[in-house]
């Protein structure tokens, strides 16, 4: 338990980073700035908190407060070298994301809510702070852009539900299903995939 | 109550096709219009829920994702008939708001929430996923234009209150406050009316 | 406790009207205008409260909602003499701000969350139903641009957690610290203050 707790506190982080320096990017001020690591971290765990009907963990652990302001200073001292950083943070992001699945969908059965539901949870738990920082930034989300992102999230948590109802050790099902989010988002980055969107009639424009 | 039960997974299903095609629309992939749907179908229950301080139903129950599904998989498949489905969608849409507006006042009233904050809970309950899903598809909300959607479910939510008042069974009042809402939208689209804005001095512009 | 609960109402008031200004200045109808106000009026402290895992208090008390309709149809009246009255909304939203900084505070730390938590959630009640005003009326947050806004609350909220760990007494405590929310607020504008944001690289653009 003591490691899931430091890789959420990691994840955290990595997610304050990321609305940290998308605040950096549009010349928002340090407040600014970090109101917006603060939200993209903590909104798509306390999403699955809320419609679990039970407390964010930040509420009452402030570790988690914490790890955001060093990743908000870690935004500012970093971005000078922001070109390396960025394929770093990629790399973080598509760690970070693994883990909040499996993470999430975790706790929704813990706190028995159906299995297609913790599925849902699992995948908010680890989109949905991106889908409110973006809205806050005024762009549309990246998870309605082409990019293999909420989908990586879903086919892990999914994976997660299934393996837990074989014999396989809980450890051993939550390394596979995040690996599976991270394999699935890195190589649809690497070689540029995306998934189809619906054909419209011929006569629309 | 089973009869509610199933109007209630019908109205998530049609507020599913309607969230998707919006997607659809603006060429957004299959895992956005999924994600779409289910934001619109589930966002205003979901809110109301979660400020009466209990968990959305979809969370314990599975069926409403599975309506969600199956209401993305129609969107698709009737994508190609859009402009007589539009036509019929509305319709759907307007039996919809109507359901899900008495659904959410009676949830509140049952929850014991005060009179007044069940109309504006009945009336969050319908409208509220459209609102999400226009932030989020970053378009000012419908709920903002000129049209008359969000005031018919408050007209209807204020005569359920008053009608459960008196001595008329469960049931009528349902009817009669969902046929309210039905025919206050039914009527301003076909005749095109809007509630007024408040003017401008002159000496703005 | 009874002050506090019609301070409350009165900022509950001042916030809608804030929020029915904006639509109305929009050309969005009366409609629109009141739902506006009621989600500007609403919002920081239903977010708080949900984070804290406890009901908002409008859902039980209509005497909230009933400020809010006060507040609109105020917002109507005076939009004639609108340059006027925009300076004194001004001093309204900065005491308001205040008041709503501390009574968050002391909320978050009276349901048991962490001292930083109480922080976070005591400038969220202050400043989240503005966040959501600006993402309904499609522009960018004014917590994000260069004003000193939410760095007030912030100030505030820290001083009162750190006067209440002194002999001071409970109301001291809340004047003071709602004296350096408004007065920060008030010089920033007064004086066009602003925080710095981080510079980025020179070969950026």
């Amino acid at each position: 338990m003591s490691f899931i707790y430091y890789i959420d506190l990691l994840g955290t982080m990595v997610f304050a980073i990321s609305g940290a320096m998308a605040a950096n990017r549009n010349g928002i001020d340090v407040f600014g700035a970090t109101f917006m690591g603060f939200v993209t971290a903590i909104g798509g765990g306390s999403l699955r908190d809320v419609f679990l009907n039970i407390r964010p963990v930040w509420v009452e652990d402030g570790n988690y407060l914490i790890a955001i302001f060093i990743g908000v200073i870690l935004s500012i001292i970093l971005n000078k070298q922001l070109d390396n950083f960025a394929r770093t943070l990629f790399l973080f992001d598509a760690i970070g994301i693994g883990f909040f699945t499996v993470v999430g969908v975790e706790k929704s059965i813990a706190y028995e809510s159906s299995a297609i539901s913790a599925v849902m949870l699992g995948m908010f738990s680890a989109c949905m702070g991106g889908v409110i920082r973006d809205v806050l930034m005024n762009v549309t989300p990246l998870i309605l852009r082409k990019e293999i992102y909420a989908s990586a999230c879903l086919a892990g948590a999914i994976i997660y539900v299934l393996l837990s109802l074989t014999p396989l050790s809980d450890g051993i099902v939550a390394f596979i299903s995040a690996s599976v989010v991270f394999t699935i988002r890195f190589v649809s980055v690497k070689y540029n995939l995306s998934l189809p969107s619906v054909p419209m009639m011929e006569n629309k424009s």
